[in-house]
């Protein structure tokens, strides 16, 4: 589409500070006939303290009539763990149905990792955004007597699962090497695990040229370590794909260049991009975070609005600054944002 | 006490070769005066075919018998995915109330790593192993339709976490760093999440020389390869623990050096001791296993015992032998158990 109407949560720590570079590069890839409007909501520990509000039926209302939405991070040691969460995160990402989350990871050249040997590392996560066990089902009897119990109540659907496995099938299929790797772990959450493997068995009849394998995710966090290569799409549920996400982002470069995707196909409610990290208000304010992530998340976006050559654009912008940085000396948070801005516009 | 009265399970796959070389190692280590009684179990896949059964009533109550239990590994490609997980393995973790389950995670000398710059690395998770999401409660309905609905619940009791939180902190009261790190996901399992925590920061009041911390799972996820020397003790959940330990044992040198305890601290039943790795059908049969992880699991059975010194020459010999391999030509498995039981006795 010709215009862009993009709602923007800078958030907390330094969420504010990289996502001003996010709108920097992307005011700057964007063609002068494509109309960018943006709006700014102060969701955050700030308005939590202020007003006690996370995320209202009325913010919602004003969210959904935007195109898409970016994120800065969310998240502060003042307000108690859990509130911001659920209250706003995972609130916002069930409300607008955003059932793929989208990770990619790729270790770019030139990008440091933990791992030895520089290998290669191309593949993307899947991971489902409204399911599992984010769903905020259980609950608490007796609590804080010695006899409390707590239960946490994952919740897997034919309907969600067949969705998301679709949407990875047909990520896999676009790509190369057309491969598809489920992770889960079928072997002992065998309600949800059968649900799961079946659906993929199923759907994968109609890719005969995608490649399927399964992967318990205890072993799948050995192959991120010792074979990432071997990895090309991964599909899995909710908190599987939470945790192995990070690990990815770990190997392939670390959050500070990790994206993601809350994605509603759909279109029925606007998708939001996001950096994998979070406010890390240790370093806030003081311009010292790296905005990649944040940067490559408006490609994510972008990507999803149908503005590909702009999106390539930013990640070969990316890609080129990563390869450079060893021989520069330390930029701040704008620096690395004016130097992407000129990429891109270049 | 001057007898050890064994069960051992060999299990499927190479579970039969390594069990082998963890008996010639623990008949060399015991001084003449302990009485060593053996008797062999036929459980797993064969079993399985042969007969339906897992593990029955009448099992559990000849396996009761013993003072401990020796387990190779159970699992082969012939028997769908879950029925010996959770008929055999789970089940005996359950009925025996193994509810600390042991994984130390020790990067030994000469021992190749994923991670770049070889970390040192020297943690022991404490798994809870009886709740969680792995008690098999939860259910599927209309199976095999588009309306299918599968769950999986979690369940945490303050009993069962208590117990094992208490476990993990007279662990790290007794090692020299004395430091606990609670890992949980308590910002969106919050019910759970919640339980956990509180549990633990009322025990750690009786603790003070301990030195605490808490690290979501998938951040703990990133720290175990950028950062693994920050851990000293950690105490997590059951899943979280199983995929944990899958990482911790993957940079700390590899599943063929894992060992792992599941253990009844109260004695009421005896503990059992395996490998954390599984029964690797692909390379059973060819004297290819290392039998390492199952000789370091008969010296956490040693320990478990009271046998200190004796499983403290266990693990030196393995130290010792690892720390040569790399000059040595490949050896069979048994030629390893050969050098481990020589080194032991000597
Ligand atoms: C902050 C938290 C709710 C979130 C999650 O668990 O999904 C984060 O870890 C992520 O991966 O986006
Ligand atoms: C085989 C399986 C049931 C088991 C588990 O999940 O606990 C294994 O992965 C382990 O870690 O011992």
């Amino acid at each position: 589409s010709r215009s862009i109407n993009l709602a923007v949560i800078p958030g907390d720590g330094i969420g504010q500070e990289v996502v001003a570079e996010g709108l920097k590069v992307l005011s700057a890839v964007l063609p002068q006939d494509v109309k960018l409007e943006t709006k700014d909501y102060d969701f955050g520990a700030r308005r939590y303290h202020a007003t006690g509000e996370t995320l209202t039926d009325a913010d919602l209302d004003q969210l959904k009539r935007h195109d898409a939405i970016l994120l800065g991070a969310i998240g502060d040691p003042s307000v108690p763990s859990g509130v911001l969460e659920r209250g706003f995160l995972l609130k916002l990402r069930f409300a607008f149905d955003h059932h793929v989350n989208l990770r990619p990871s790729k270790l770019l050249p030139g990008v440091a990792t933990p791992l030895a040997g520089q290998p290669e590392i191309d593949f993307v996560v899947v991971r489902e955004g409204t399911e599992g066990p984010y769903t905020g089902n259980g609950g608490t009897i007796r609590k804080g007597t010695e006899h409390e119990v707590a239960t946490e109540v994952s919740v897997n659907t034919a309907f969600g699962v067949e969705r998301v496995v679709r949407d990875a099938f047909a990520r896999a299929q676009a790509r190369p090497r057309k491969k598809l790797t489920l992770v889960h772990k079928n072997n002992v959450l065998t309600f949800a695990g059968h649900l799961w493997t079946n659906v993929f068995n199923k759907v994968a009849e109609e890719y005969p040229e995608v490649t399927t394998d399964y992967i318990h995710v205890d072993a799948a966090t050995i192959y991120l370590v010792t074979d990432p290569g071997r990895f090309d799409v991964i599909v899995t549920d909710n908190l599987f794909g939470d945790i192995i996400t990070d690990l990815a982002a770990a190997v392939s470069g670390g959050i500070g260049v990790a994206a993601s995707g809350n994605i509603n196909p759909s279109g029925t409610y606007p998708s939001m991009f996001e950096p994998v990290h979070g406010s890390a208000p240790d370093i806030a304010g003081q311009g010292k975070a790296d905005p990649s992530a944040t940067v490559l998340s408006v490609a994510l976006l972008l990507r999803h609005l149908g503005h590909d050559a702009e999106a390539a654009r930013i990640e070969d912008a990316v890609s080129a600054d990563l390869a450079e940085r060893g021989e520069l000396p330390a930029r701040t948070t704008s620096e690395i944002g004016d130097a992407l801005a000129a990429r891109v516009a270049g």
